[in-house]
């Protein structure tokens, strides 16, 4: 390690399924990686022994200890600001986990935790198709609606490192019940479980033959699914999605004035079924001046990479130094 | 001049009835003042010129040249950025004006441009309620609805220096025509002509007897009027427009996370008739972990005082040698 310039991190997915390690390298290669449940632990602190010995495992089989600069977290409801996972909804640990101080101590490392969305826009800064970016919007479409935006190259965190819950922004005054206990927000239609939901009432409204209504079951991949093979109500229900979702978006770019707007998440592999009727009603709401200018794609980067790659992108946006502190 | 620190600024205040000039100091004192009607002048290079000679006879009456370190300007639809006015409905001057620019080139003076609203918010942050302050939102409820944030300390701009545009966000899809011309925007109901315009929707829905139909051309100052003197309709009026203002207000919270929303223009003069129902809006839609922490005031500085101090930040907020780039 000449001069002590430490090339790589550790970057550490954390879903509901399963927790995913790696060892990244400066570019975004990923050396190695590793998997565990993440279920198995009910309890947070045989949870942490247990991913700081699967970290030391990979760090140790591939290029030593000395070679990590430090060690990045992304994870439903982590504040990067407190370093904790404030009451997760999905996963197995209540309360307020303070989990980047939790892995500090164990590891001897820099550890820094942002929640899916930040990790997002890191990643898409740092090795996808933000680069370069100064100001945008990403927007993580999946169970829930994440977002988080770049403000002039730095992302912006708020007051208290809440910034963001675009899917808890008001669009129908009274309208769906959402899972915060709110009426009406976005999150409640653009999401799998709104889309869900939108699905059955198109079902209810529209007295047409689909595809749908043999389904014993529906999600937004089989819905999406079924657009590919022309079913009329199911490319009404992503039309429905998207028309809200344009309008939310709209709303939100005319205060943010983003040069581009990223989505991920499993929804948005639903590609032009969303995208043509969501850049329609964006286009119809944003402000004047932004017509036709904000950038409006889905991300690049594979999902199953992107995950860990954002990771990593958190572990470079911590201070090497923030152990010491 | 010790060491050649420059202790004073012009701050210049554009409104549609007069231009205001003044020489300011570093703990925001106004040393001197001077007036002159900006619709006097159709033409944009006469208006410079004459801006320019009442700028250089306060300052030259003033301390003199020396003295001043820049120039900043709070003007209708100017963008930081830039440094233009562009496309102001209300301004005599059509198009892209780049006053910064010809405004420096006759004053040999840095000189930077911004919004209403965003040298509101400059000035709070330097001499009012927002001291200290690194995430929070200003806006400017008036003839328009004019909105600012500011990012981690810095002003946020955006991609192209648009960003702040929440009064042209979608609050009713298909709702009342805007002067941009969509439809729907929260301009249309949270601004002088929109507060009257309910007015005239509350006076016939409901029947009863109110102050506001023996007027024969109502004013949002008039109706804040009969407000105090306990006129129900009145009341009502502003009713509805709190609660627009706060789901519109939450929303826009939800994604910053600010410490605090700060109300400036002549409709926040309506005092508790605006605030008390849209406190009570914005805490029932804002992001449950947000609630209760939002400070929502108005601004402590005084009206006139306000815009060019505003302006004087502005000043501040300009590099000094951005005349040589």
């Amino acid at each position: 390690m000449e001069n002590n310039i430490k090339t790589r991190v550790v970057g550490v997915d954390i879903s509901i399924e399963r927790t995913t390690c790696a060892v990244i390298d400066i570019r975004g290669n990923i050396i190695a990686e590793s998997f565990f449940s993440t279920m198995d632990f009910s309890d947070i602190n045989s949870y942490v022994s247990t991913l700081c010995e699967k970290i030391m495992e990979l760090v140790m089989a591939n290029g030593g200890y000395e070679t990590i600069r430090s060690v990045g977290v992304s994870a439903p409801s982590a504040n990067f600001v407190t370093g904790c996972i404030e009451n997760a909804p999905n996963l197995p640990w209540k309360g307020v986990i303070p989990l980047a101080a939790l892995m500090r101590d164990q590891l001897g490392l820099a550890v820094g935790v942002a929640n899916d969305a930040h990790a997002t826009a890191l990643g898409e800064l740092a090795y996808g198709s933000a680069h370069g970016m100064k100001d945008f919007i990403v927007l993580n479409i999946g169970v829930g609606l994440g977002s988080c935006f770049f403000s002039e190259g730095h992302e912006h965190h708020g007051a208290e490192g809440f910034a963001g819950e675009f899917g808890h922004t008001c669009v129908a005054e009274g309208g769906r019940m959402c899972t915060c206990g709110h009426e009406g927000c976005i999150e409640s239609y653009v999401s799998a479980r709104g889309i869900v939901q939108t699905a059955q009432e198109v079902l209810a409204e529209i007295d047409a033959p689909s595809l749908m209504r043999n389904q014993e079951k529906l999600s937004s991949r089989i819905i999406a699914g079924f657009c590919d093979q022309g079913d009329e109500l199911a490319i009404e229900t992503f039309r429905r999605t998207g028309h809200i979702l344009g309008i939310g978006l709209a709303n939100y770019a005319s205060v943010i004035n983003p040069e581009a707007i990223i989505l991920a998440g499993g929804i948005s592999r639903a590609g032009k079924w969303l995208l043509d009727p969501l850049r329609e009603s964006f286009e119809k709401h944003v402000f004047k001046a932004m017509q036709g200018k904000v950038k409006i794609f889905v991300s690049n980067l594979e999902n199953h990479t992107r995950d860990v790659l954002g990771a990593s992108a958190v572990a470079w946006d911590v201070k090497e130094y923030s152990l010491f502190k």
